[in-house]
């Protein structure tokens, strides 16, 4: 390396934290969206703290230098636009932050369904004693959709209280370590009938948009419920909301939709089996300062010229698991 | 034993299940509230299907002939009055049926809380998308209090998803298999606050009445969540409204209140921080055939003269959890 590395930085409403290491060997440019081109000029390195902006392609054109990105997110479907995707530079990602919240939200978000929280809740705001059952989810059966880091970890969570887990990926596989069996995500509507629960992890691309499509929708059982913190768009919402609209699917918990923020006219707000959170799941304690402490690492590993941790694979569009298919 | 044993039954307003290979042996009379007196002339065996009925008292003159009392429920308090207390019938109640549905309605509670969805639901219902953090559970601190199998079962349910946990029962124990350590009940006041999370397991005696009193309540961390489980009178219900109300506790999760149905003017229906749900947290799905298969089971025990399990201490008013305190 010749010279100071250019770190640019897209900062957002929030303020960036924890660049004072980086700022002790970098040249630090904290940009909003509109300085982004300038801050790119001769940048060796972009880090998207604003994980969701989409000022980069107008930008692109300032980033000849560029050859490591950083993205604050684990999703990054909205940032591989195709001269990204065709250039040289690196992405990374924000691999292994959200492991954790996440799959505490979707345990969480199995017993909230599972003990009738939802109704209860309802109730309560009527100060009414409407007692129901609940059911226990140690014994049920679980599809968790995604095989990356997120769907492992998730996978290991709920084995721990008894939920009989199987994964859904690209590959299927006879045995993993995390999911036991893995199906092919291509069979979806073959799959989803044995399960209690569908859980979405998967990240968004040309191959998982619509991978719960009004068939496979169809072919959970009325007493199953769909999970979804992966992208809106891995679900067909139209069935989706027909079938729990006609009672015909127990419920469903939503995070992630198709347009954010879910707009006041859809119907999935007013469902009563539905819980409708707004992008949260992944959001939890210190993973602010987790995010910042993880740029830190990396950076100080691309300074030394070591391998960075969380590469994404553009082709595919996320990280892959490292597991071998077999 | 001479001749066939007289087991009375009483049914309440759900139908009694399961007594079948029980007839083969028994002469079985199920009676209501009002037909107890003739159902106890004679009888060997009294099977409290109907779990919180008042009616044995009043009906106790007839019971002359009893030797054991079973109970399908886990509480006893409402049931031990003096005459049955004084007298030599022994009684048994449905241990271990809840144990599973009550862990995990505390940890679905736990994570109620953390992922804020009582809050969540709140702005669904205005189809209001107003974001907000969650927590993590893992690496927070319970206390369980009540160290019998709920309790235990409770602790290790949150132990497998990272929650560290410790308990506090009668009597104080270095080290315990499930609780790790165990704290003296009497000192609850200087335990609390080293916890994010009180959950109340405990039965209701004289010695666990108001266990979480004015002092005890106002010495929750203020981040701190109340779970009770067990008995609303264990509670100081006045002190934990007015922190809730002032908004110096975090939340509470209520299961169980001081007078139940939970009258409609009793502020807790109306806190946003506190869930109520309507005595269910024991009740999940075959629940009623366990019990029934339980009574059964124990029935067979008792004709065979064998042991029978779940047999309540009458003088400290639960089952004892058998293990030795040291």
């Amino acid at each position: 390396m010749t010279g100071r590395p250019v770190v640019a930085v897209l900062e957002g409403a929030t303020p960036v934290r924890g660049l004072e290491r980086v700022a002790e060997v970098a040249e630090v440019r904290v940009a909003q969206a509109a300085g982004l081109p300038g801050a790119l000029d001769g940048a060796d390195i972009l880090y998207l703290w604003d994980y969701f902006s989409g000022a980069l392609p107008a930008a692109w054109h300032a980033a000849g230098s560029l050859r490591w990105l950083h993205v604050a997110a684990a999703g990054v479907d909205k940032l591989l636009f195709p001269g990204l995707v065709a250039s040289d530079v690196v992405v990374t990602n924000a691999h292994g932050i959200f492991d954790q919240p996440m799959a505490e939200y979707v345990l969480g978000a199995m017993l909230h369904a599972a003990k009738g929280f939802g109704p209860l809740r309802d109730s309560q705001r009527e100060a009414r004693w409407a007692w129901r059952e609940g059911r226990n989810i140690a014994g049920s059966r679980a599809l968790v959709v995604g095989t990356g880091s997120i769907g492992r970890h998730t996978a290991r969570l709920l084995r721990a209280v008894g939920v009989r887990v199987e994964g859904a990926g690209r590959v299927a596989l006879e045995h993993d370590d995390d999911f036991g069996r893995v199906h092919a995500a291509a069979d979806l509507a073959r799959v989803v009938p044995g399960f209690d629960w569908v859980v979405l992890v998967a990240p968004l691309t040309p191959s998982t948009e619509n991978m719960m499509d009004a068939e496979a929708i169809g072919a959970m059982k009325p007493s199953a419920v769909l999970i979804n913190v992966g992208r809106g768009r891995l679900v067909d919402e139209a069935a989706l909301t027909g079938r729990l609209r006609a009672g015909t699917l127990a419920g469903a918990v939503l995070d992630t939709f198709a347009v954010e923020p879910l707009p006041p006219e859809n119907p999935l707000w007013s469902l009563p089996t539905v819980l409708v959170t707004p992008h949260m799941a992944s959001n939890a304690d210190s993973w602010l300062d987790d995010l910042a402490a993880q740029f830190e690492r990396n950076f100080l590993l691309w300074v030394e010229g070591l391998p960075l941790p969380g590469v994404v694979d553009k082709a595919l569009g996320y990280v892959p698991s490292g597991r071998p298919p077999g």
